[in-house]
């Protein structure tokens, strides 16, 4: 069912596969090279990411395969038939390090190299994108979510206007980012998530009375029942047989769950529904609410002291509203051992150079401090430049480090598999050491993340290289 | 490959199953209904929708099956064996009934009725609703670079950064709304697409120079070489050595087709690059621009007269920026043979009920002029009311009109199979109908959509038997 462990081989644009034949008829098919993936920009205006999609990528990458029909396909599209026998037993054989999935990073920082053969590394360079990308992307939407519902459990009902079947890897980035349960059944079986959902308008609308309609759910789920009651009119319809169901439930020995409110001012509604149902001897059963939430909406219940027990989020979760795309590229760093860049006439689009690491330093109440971006090559790090102005810096002296980078496939072999539990689990852990200043939704202090010495030399000596060249 | 082809049932809320349990063990398994799938406005604050998403519909519904895992997996969530031994030969043996992929409509518009026992109809709403929404969404998006486009060829380089593997639906839909090639090659490959692509700028930094890297790509692809010129300076070192690549071609018999500029300020760029393709006698070399385009920077560009080609256009189309969603839903209109609406507290929700059919007006010159909205046993339209301020109405003597709907499935079976060309073809037919004040960008003129005298009495006459139930 898993889609990722399907032939993955044609999740990719085309010029990966010109580039692959080029590379292979020009003799460098097995030229080394290096690839970092990293992102530009916070999404939402916020000063965060949740790090996700690295699991569903290593099983993408294990299945990246052509069988036949792909081979036949690409024939008809006139490549080569050299390399199309090349491309016949293709496997990825490279090495990925990579920070842990549920990790907290910022701009700049290349969160996954990618090391192996110039054709294998350029071949999976989309799906890469494709994955860590969108998964980060609604992670992250996931956490403010998460942020501004506090401990109120909240439940993903999204699929419905997801983009497409990527819907389900929409809903395991959500689990990651904080989410409790989904509705989504596709995900939670892939991903061995919980999965939740009750009844729609139609059951309700499918019988004579709405009276009716909650009495057949309750006496077919009498330990599971929650009602939807806003079909008619949530507090003189909805919400009264709600409660005359809650009562018949008490007498057959049985608990009525809760009510889900899914229109209308959902702080007064919730609000005298609570009223009502405490009156009745109901102050038991729970309210869920749902329609069009998000982490503002979400947070302006929570202030007006709505009464809700349970928020459902949907389009705006899934879709990663109002952002839609997390700006992550796929740069190339060194080739056949040479630290590589691209120039850009703007400034800040210029990569950084050769096999990199990511230290972190803390201070002393284990909190992050800041990131700095080095070299693999240096062995510590006492002060980290800004990666622009470069002329400004910060000394780490005295700050306690680690590193957050691990190699997570080597030459092709596995060495980690997270289960969603796991990277939500370390998500939260870390985004509770990440000042509350930069988890701020409006104007977040910037988190500090600066280059080394080393690295800002061997950038300003390529960046020379390129003038000399192109000056005349 | 199409992920639509294996089994489907997985890709549904779970409240569906509950619902559908629910119905099976109250003896209700077999009772008709009919559901109506509509939108309630337009995205991207425009003036239509291009509907999208039925051909993979039909696909996903026929393959609409539980397998032995997944009955083992829900036996596992509790759901009760005599259901799941229903579930066992379950398939679709429903009617459908929509509009045409392709065409243009509007909100409140009934565009697919799904008609069938209440469980198999309520089963298939929550892939319905993905499929949809979402390629509806994305035909839309892309008939609006079409538009801004003229008659420019626009290509989709959207997968990367496409909410997942969903992104097939988004390429398909691209196509569909007027986009010509896509550089997604499992998108080409399901659905018979043109797929474009060359190279990116990780091939241009694997070789010692912009013009060896140039050299070699033409060397190896010699009929079909674009260069990409932005790697270090797009006019002092990518157009020259583009040049020269493009001389050296000439002298081998063969023509450089075209450039590609990827950053930067594109009008500048491109009138400079035309400047000196042209002056070196290379006029024939196309210019092909991306980064960041959308249908308003299209139109920028055009405005300005850039001398660009081809658009390449990636994130914000796949995506559909800034919209990320339309707002389609599935809404019982009858049960048992007996219309039904849901009442809502904000009377822009309360359902339409009844089994509903779409009527086109056209005027004289064969332009659109206004739809109205029926029951099926209405043989005539002659004047249509506001849908909400029902005082207000149009007469529609004169006009001529059309059935928009017609039977794709008749009860399970498949009756039409519309390629992606089929479905294009007819959106850029029925697009060039609808007035240029309707696909304006900013405030478009509100095409008008209205209902029945008998639709309207029906309702009227449902809204007051349920004020005389809940007035007390």
């Amino acid at each position: 069912m898993n889609l990722l462990e399907q032939n993955t081989g044609l999740y990719t644009d085309y010029y990966e596969f010109t580039m692959a034949q080029g590379y292979y008829l020009v003799g460098k098919a097995s030229a080394p090279a290096c690839f970092d993936y990293f992102f530009r920009s916070n999404p939402f205006d916020g000063g965060y990411v949740i790090f996700a999609g690295l699991d569903d990528l290593l099983t993408a990458v294990e299945h990246y395969r052509f069988g036949a029909e792909e081979l036949e396909y690409f024939a008809s599209l006139g490549l080569d038939p050299r390399f199309l026998n090349f491309l016949k037993t293709f496997e990825f054989r490279g090495t990925i390090t990579s920070v842990r999935e549920g990790e907290v990073v910022f701009p700049m920082e290349p969160v996954v190299r990618v090391e192996g053969t110039i054709i294998e590394t350029q071949l999976i360079e989309t799906i890469l994108l494709n994955l860590l990308n969108f998964e980060s992307l609604i992670a992250t939407k996931a956490s403010r979510v998460r942020i501004a519902a506090a401990d109120k459990r909240v439940v993903d009902f999204g699929l419905r206007r997801a983009q497409g079947l990527g819907g389900v890897h929409a809903t395991r980035a959500a689990i990651i980012g904080g989410i409790d349960a989904t509705s989504n059944v596709s995900a939670a079986h892939s991903y061995g998530l919980e999965v939740s959902g009750t009844q729609a308008h139609s059951w309700i609308q499918s019988f004579d009375s709405e009276l009716a309609a909650f009495r057949k759910f309750a006496e077919v789920f009498p330990d599971r029942t929650y009602l939807l009651v806003d079909t008619y009119d949530t507090l003189r319809s909805g919400v009264p047989n709600a409660i005359t169901v809650g009562k018949e439930l008490e007498q057959a020995g049985k608990k009525l769950l809760g009510i889900r409110l899914d229109s209308g001012d959902l702080a007064y509604l919730s609000k005298h529904a609570r009223a009502m149902l405490d009156a009745s001897g109901l102050s038991y059963v729970r309210i869920v609410a749902s329609n069009q939430l998000d982490e503002y909406v979400i947070r302006s219940l929570m202030e007006q002291e709505a009464p809700i027990d349970a928020f459902g989020v949907g389009t705006r979760l899934v879709t990663g509203q109002s952002s839609a795309a997390l700006d992550g590229v796929y740069k190339l760093s060194a080739f056949d051992g040479q630290p590589r860049l691209k120039f850009s006439e703007n400034f800040s689009k210029i990569t950084l150079p050769g096999e990199k690491v990511i230290h972190r330093f803390f201070n002393q109440d284990g909190m992050f401090y800041a990131d700095g971006i080095a070299l693999a090559s240096e062995s510590t790090l006492g002060v980290i430049h800004h990666p622009m102005f470069t002329e400004a810096r910060s000394s780490l002296k005295g700050h306690p480090s680690e590193l957050l980078m691990h190699t997570v496939m080597d030459h092709g072999k596995r060495l980690v598999s997270a289960s969603v539990d796991d990277s939500a689990r370390y998500a939260r852990t870390r985004l509770a050491k990440l000042h509350a200043e930069h988890q701020r939704f409006e104007n977040p202090h910037v988190y500090k993340v600066g280059i080394s010495d080393v690295l800002l030399k061997m950038r300003t000596e390529l960046i020379n290289g390129f003038y000399e060249n192109h000056e005349s």
